[in-house]
């Protein structure tokens, strides 16, 4: 094998350095809600860098940022990127990323020179994180809009899509021409960290996604009988409350019968009623998010929960219900591009880890229109959507090498 | 024995459908909180009824309202009654029935033309419920108040005691003057539902309180670690509801173990930060309750409550810290007066059971001052503090003979 490709960490480090100040509150985080000022001081600066760098740049209906290389508008690219929004109170890291990398890429391919048979985008999806529903920006390049949801989207404030858009001097009614044909791409990449422990616990620096999560997320309510907490004996009482607390801890045993190694179930939201220290709680209403790459898994976990809250709810004398609040297929990762990720990892010295991304990422949506793959580096402490969030130097440059040389793979 | 007496069932059902409409909103029950609108009617309607008996009348500083019946201002009293006062959206029985199975009980005394060794007084407390901190008037007669407790006393909308007694014409000065003598007592007994299911489920019409709960109130705070539902294994995360949730389950083990037969403990607010679906309980709040008849008892379950809490939280890595919101020693009833009281029963051809009261009640406070004993009729489904509130007619003119019976045997 030939001698692998390798960034300008410097370069880069510099790039994410400046970046982590926009949009910046003092001891808060960054705030680069999509089409917000934070946001929309990252776009200008991105687009400078692209100029700077000699690169085309292309802005699509969606406003996606695209960074350009070996682009004719006739060959196929392959494309990389992520997202430079965040939540409020975020990090420096999260998408930024995954965009930096990939201009730092396009950026070695043209000084290096090098004569590669696809074009080779750089983007910046717009507001993945969600401040007007989430994966905008790849979703529109995956023709999975609707004129309805365009018009329909609001942010939590109640400021719709359509505002933000024309505040900002675009139109959304160009969103929807955003849509590439599959036949113009050949390939998605997506470097980002992995907002979980699992890297950082082996001491890998890189892993190779193999999959994102499905989930289901239900709001279920237990209802019994609120009662006077000092007169009412411990067997005479249908406690709401108990029943929760029964099937949190039936959670361990229901995905050890009914899941995979890497089924994750959260109860992460609850409320009690009446909620008085002194009166038994008459129902709780709480959620439950349950994830895992198979499809069939989380199918027999739908019917195990389903099982559990029934029997308990029985048991208890309670009344139960639920209401589906989500549902999301899992995504499956290209296994060419894996192992092509894999090739690139080792070419570096670097044996990565196979492992699923249990968080939502644009290549999910971009994976229903081309090959896809991901590539996470290490979160320390597993932190993430936090002020806390850190990956090490050393990782991100290694992180960065294997896209760059996995790019170069995927387009020439 | 001799044939016991009876009340005037007729005339006491008047009163209790009569008062049962002072202070009502259609559909939503009862407005009797202290010194409110609704309050004040039904003070001045007990007021009249005791005029229309024939009975002195007497308001201490306390504004709790007395009638008396054989009163020289010398010999000492036999105290009996509850209170008028509700909380928002109550029952018609509460403490109301106490009240007019008191003003009866006198009423009969002096129509039957009763020679009698002590005073009666039938006595209306002031707040009971709590608009100003609950079992105001008994507190006032027991001497237990401070001029600062009286001082700094508000309701949840920030009105103060001394605000809503001067809109009454009311002089909060006075409060402390209520005060009685232990000398000026004999007894004091009490008839009230009971508020729990018990004796509706044994078939029972009439209880004898044994004594009355004490109780401690904790909120207890168990602290994880906050990260992405999605990214983080099930066996690398903290999670403080999944520690709340098995000491919850913990509970029934604890007082099985530590506990005496009577013992309840209840988990009635919880609120888990930072509370999103998708993200893991890094924080938990909840309070913790537990009664007991049994000084000993209550202090045996605290040291057991702590230990489970400690070992959840070493087990599963969290912090555990909790605050003692309240403590309230039990209370004895008087033997002597439970003995007149079953006494009474038999005589009526009732069998009784002997209960502990898990609610608080003026008794408590009176106890402090003189023997007291409280009589408790059946609660339907144990439901109390609602406009479901409701116990048979066949019970309450059942456990009104037996509170005559009692005074009687006591007064004379």
């Amino acid at each position: 094998m030939k001698t692998p490709l390798r960034v300008n960490f410097k370069r880069l480090q510099a790039d994410v350095e400046t970046l982590a100040h926009i949009g910046r509150r003092a001891d808060y985080g960054l705030y680069r809600m999509a089409f917000s000022k934070g946001d929309q001081a990252a776009r200008e600066w991105f687009q400078e860098r692209i100029h700077e760098a000699g690169l085309d740049l292309y802005i699509d209906g969606a406003a996606n940022i695209h960074a350009r290389f070996n682009w004719n508008g006739e060959r196929p690219s392959v494309m990389t990127g992520s997202h430079l929004d965040t939540v409020p109170g975020a990090g420096h890291l999260d998408g930024a990323l995954g965009v930096l990398v990939g201009l730092e890429c396009l950026r070695r391919f043209k000084e290096l020179d090098l004569s590669l048979r696809y074009a080779v985008e750089a983007i910046a999806f717009t507001d993945e994180e969600g401040r007007f529903g989430g994966l905008l920006g790849s979703q529109a390049i995956s023709g999975r809009l609707t004129p309805e949801a365009i018009h329909n989207a609001r942010d939590l404030d109640g400021i719709s899509l359509s505002q933000a858009m024309t505040a900002q001097g675009l139109n959304p009614a160009d969103i929807l021409r955003a849509r590439r044909k599959p036949e113009s791409l050949i390939a998605f990449l997506e470097l980002h960290i992995e907002q979980g422990p699992i890297l950082e616990r082996q001491g890998v620096s890189v892993g190779v996604v193999e999959g994102i999560v499905g989930l289901f997320k239900w709001e279920v309510t237990l209802k019994g009988t609120a009662n006077h907490a000092g007169t009412t004996p411990m067997d005479m009482r249908q406690d709401a409350l108990q029943g929760l607390a029964e099937f949190a801890g039936e959670i361990t045993r229901v995905l050890e019968e009914n899941g995979g190694p890497r089924s994750v179930a959260t109860i992460g939201r609850v409320e009690v009623f009446p909620g008085a220290a002194n009166v038994i709680p008459g129902s709780v209403k709480f959620s439950l998010d349950v994830r895992d790459t198979e499809a069939i898994i989380l199918k027999d976990l739908t019917h195990a929960f389903r099982l559990a809250l029934s029997a308990i709810a029985r048991r208890r004398g309670l009344m139960f219900e639920f209401e589906v609040l989500s549902e999301i297929e899992p995504v499956k990762c290209d296994p060419g591009i894996m192992e092509t990720i894999f090739n690139a990892a080792r070419s570096l010295g670097v044996e990565p880890l196979q492992m699923p991304s249990g968080a939502a990422h644009d290549t999910q949506i971009m994976a229903t229109l081309t090959r896809a793959g991901m590539i996470f580096v290490p979160s320390q402490g597993g932190r993430s959507h936090s002020p806390a969030e850190w990956t090490p130097w050393e990782d991100i440059e290694t992180g960065a090498n294997v896209a760059l040389n996995t790019l170069y793979q995927l387009a020439h």
